[in-house]
């Protein structure tokens, strides 16, 4: 009989499962704690800037959504989303990814984080594998940690996940039980690293995804937030056979976070199991925020905001490149992403990104140390820098301070 | 090793977890795509009447809510819940049901369904018991199934559930491994059966929880829907102890279900691990939502507003009542539910009610069949009858049909 996990302070006739034992409280969501600090300068969070929220236009929509359709809008909606919403994603992937959809082959979630989840959730016995881009979004190894996955890690270089890499493993891992059941990849700007898949390994992964049966798990948050390259086509588009990716999106980048509006594109057979999951779950997203997204694309509101987002996000991922340039020690390095939300800097190896935290917090500055996205206690001097949510007199204000944290840690460290 | 289930037309690279296999859809949701026809009168969904929707005031508030809180309204926001959000609940559950909460013994979810879930997979591992009312909410089998729960059903009778029969199953699992983790009950005018757990089954709950050492979740959506009788007190706020027992809340009958925020009230050793949960689910509900419910407690909204639906809904239960007496065959019985959205009838035991859906539908009258609440199978000449929904001339016309429906399955049976 399993007796469950001792926790202080927890009434003895609460026993918890085995699985909760598997998750880890994520430092970014505690870091948020400190981010209302007067003078707080946070490179941590993935937080867009409300400066994107396309705010005048949303009144205009959720006043139009109550008085046309407040008695739908208000209302239990169908759990895989309103039919309406789904016509226009299918819409969108086209136009903005050259993916081939139809309204039975996408699923609305409760931001992607849900699509992330359910993924874990309907692939996942214990021990299963999963292939994972080292480092990787928080977000997921939670997601896959939430159902006892095993993560396997391939390294990744500035053009992102090496696919011989990844090809390696799948050989080696040929007929035993941690097999992966699904490659996991950020493409474009990746979180936290910034990188981006080349062409040649996108049609490398495809090739691997069809010869070895392992389905690819394409996440793509940050697509739309190009600000200098050459746009490259998503791995779900290049797929001839339409069977071997799973695409995931999300309106947290593109319009707003708060309204929890994600979507996942696959196989009608793959989205009908992630909508008898979803059922279970939370019966459906909010009808209310799913009509609001559908206006939004409907409306065209979207293409003309994304480009007022790429401005402004350009200009503070400038600002912040050369801040680095200026402050940081010469000892580091760090990426030149082409788009997203995020800079990936890795520091003298001597020093602990991790352990340094909660010094740069003294110091009025957070982010996210490289441990959070390591997927075997990896990274640990590196460190993901959000340049999306502060004003950029802050940035540079904060990368200077930060770098000062730098020195006087990595003096203590070899002054003992 | 573990190679997935087959599943027909499933390209074979997918190979799906053995948890999904625990899943099945729900007969509910399925139902929801007729509800369109025209003419077709649903007594299946549990859909509150959109008369009830506090549509003036939500339009006053979601425009305040963008002009004053705007740029956070919109943001990501935290895991656990909007602080005010949270404050307001605390006050709200302290008036309404006396119960005592500080802030962080509150969670607010996705839906109620969405802290059922958690519950599910906090508490439960494979096999693991769990004591559920026969027949319960379907939601709630749906989350503990996902989770592979071993339901654990008890009697119920017009009182609730027969807490004396609790204590027999307590007592022969005792050192088994299958010992319930939790039981779980809704004890006022329940989902399917409209029955209401009495006083002395309500403390005898609480004194079994505290000798076997098992806890209580409280489900509630309904509370605040009474039409008849008297309120008796939540079993929450009978615990002394204040450990006993996990309670879950609703904003979907006393506002709108359109926004999805529920929420679960429970020790705080018990929030912080639905939290961490939570983090990989969602990564937190919709903070527009949150914000629009805070204003609509914080404006004291929902006390002027229960009480119009509370008069609404009392005139369609009486009218379907009657409507029963008049129509319905002479060896059925139905509840007489003193609260709540739903009738439970249960019909001459050679009828198959869910064999006998098919052929209601198609005389234009939804329901939900027995099978679908029942944790064993059981209930097989049972259905629940939403009085909440339909317009009262529907549901007279709706009962007449079933009930002529009824008669002619019943001639069929006894024909052949």
């Amino acid at each position: 009989m399993y007796s469950g996990h001792n926790h202080p302070g927890i009434p003895m006739k609460y026993k918890f499962s085995e699985m909760l034992g598997y998750m880890k409280p994520s430092e970014i969501r505690e870091l948020l704690k400190y981010a209302s600090m007067p003078d707080f300068i946070s490179f941590g969070g993935g937080m867009p800037n409300p400066l994107t929220f396309p705010m005048q236009d949303l009144k205009e929509i959720v006043d139009d959504v109550l008085d046309v359709s407040g008695k739908y809008a208000l209302q239990y909606g169908n759990t895989g989303g309103l039919p309406e919403l789904r016509t226009e994603i299918s819409k969108m992937v086209m136009k903005t990814e050259g993916i081939k959809s139809e309204e039975n082959e996408i699923i609305v979630t409760s931001g992607s984080q849900q699509g992330l989840y359910e993924l874990g959730k309907i692939f996942l016995n214990r021990s299963d594998g999963v292939i994972v881009e080292s480092p990787t979004y928080v977000g997921a190894i939670s997601a896959f940690n939430a159902n006892a996955g095993k993560m396997i890690p391939v390294e990744m270089d500035s053009e992102g996940i090496i696919s011989d890499k990844v090809e390696e493993k799948l050989k080696s891992l040929t007929g035993r039980p941690e097999f992966p059941r699904f490659i996991y990849v950020i493409p474009n700007y990746q979180n936290p690293t910034g990188h981006t898949l080349n062409l040649d390994r996108r049609k490398h992964l495809l090739e691997l995804s069809e010869k070895y049966q392992v389905p690819i798990v394409e996440d793509n948050p940050y697509g739309e937030l190009r600000y200098s390259g050459k746009k490259l086509p998503s791995i779900k588009s290049l797929d001839k056979t339409g069977e071997n990716v799973i695409y995931l999106g999300t309106f947290s980048k593109v319009m707003c976070p708060g309204l929890r509006i994600g979507y996942t594109v696959a196989p009608e057979a793959v989205i009908s199991k992630l909508n008898l999951l979803k059922q279970a779950l939370d019966l459906s997203s909010s009808t209310f925020s799913q009509y609001v997204a559908a206006e939004y694309l409907k409306r065209g509101v979207i293409y003309r905001q994304v480009p007022k987002t790429v401005e402004l996000y350009s200009k503070k991922r400038n600002v912040m490149l050369n801040a680095l340039e200026e402050h940081f020690p010469k000892d580091s390095t760090w990426s030149k992403p082409d788009g997203g939300m995020f800079i990936w800097a890795t520091l003298d190896k001597k020093i602990n990104t991790n352990q340094m935290l909660k010094t740069s917090i003294e110091n009025g500055v957070g982010y996210v140390s490289g441990l959070a996205f390591s997927p075997d206690g990896s990274h640990t001097s590196s460190m993901r820098l959000n340049f999306t949510f502060s004003e950029e007199e802050e940035i540079v204000r904060g990368i200077k301070k930060l770098s000062n944290t730098i020195k006087n840690v990595a003096t203590g460290i070899t002054a003992t």
